[in-house]
């Protein structure tokens, strides 16, 4: 766990939300990404080393339209920069957390990702993300 | 918004959670802080410039034993760093964000603190802090 990669918020409409976290982190937009495996469109922006996500959902289904259905718009995930995805999950597994990927996917921004059950997390959806060459 | 400052997360016990994050994160709570102002109290791990702050209600009827009671534990503000707070709650105030505090006040980690309505910023509850000389 090397820094705070990005938080991640669920938000209903990036047309409306975009602008306001433009106004709000006084910084624009840099980069917008559809990733249709996860059923999302995200948005960018850098504060320090970290990035703001945010998530709208692409599809009725999705698992953003059900977080925003049961839980409203707001914070949704934390992704931490790991050296090596492979050794961190491996770690992680033997102190008894449980991953929701047993092998890792491709996320958003060109990275391999791997997330963390909540429920061992205390509520917290936990991302590893690290950097494809 | 120079930069991530922390992220807040709301906790039932800091007894059970900070072994948790410790595994978690791989590194160890490097401060706890009771914050009577606020009726919590709170425990510090760094991940690159960004800390995690763990967030345990001091009091039953205190504003994160209420969160916890909603929402259940979780992920529940995000701090950002600014150099001068007077200026960013005007900056953000122009803008049509709402203001939780008029003035700033002492948070936790020698910090002053504002925070913004949730409502204005898609349910996140967002924290501006300056380091106190």
């Amino acid at each position: 766990m090397r820094k705070v990669e990005h938080i991640g918020i669920a938000v209903k409409s990036l047309t409306d939300s975009v602008p306001l976290f433009e106004k709000l982190l006084n910084t624009p937009c840099y980069k917008t990404e559809a990733v249709e495996s996860e059923k999302v469109t995200t948005a960018f922006f850098q504060t320090g080393e970290t990035k703001i996500e945010l998530v709208e959902s692409s599809s009725p289904d999705g698992v953003i339209a059900k977080f925003i259905e049961k839980k409203g718009e707001g914070l949704h995930h934390i992704a931490f920069d790991v050296a090596d995805i492979y050794a961190e999950m491996k770690r992680l597994q033997s102190e008894g957390f449980t991953l929701l990927n047993e092998t890792p996917k491709k996320g958003a921004d060109n990275k391999l990702v791997c997330f963390l059950h909540p429920k061992g997390t205390n509520g917290v959806l936990i991302e590893l993300c690290q950097e494809q060459p």
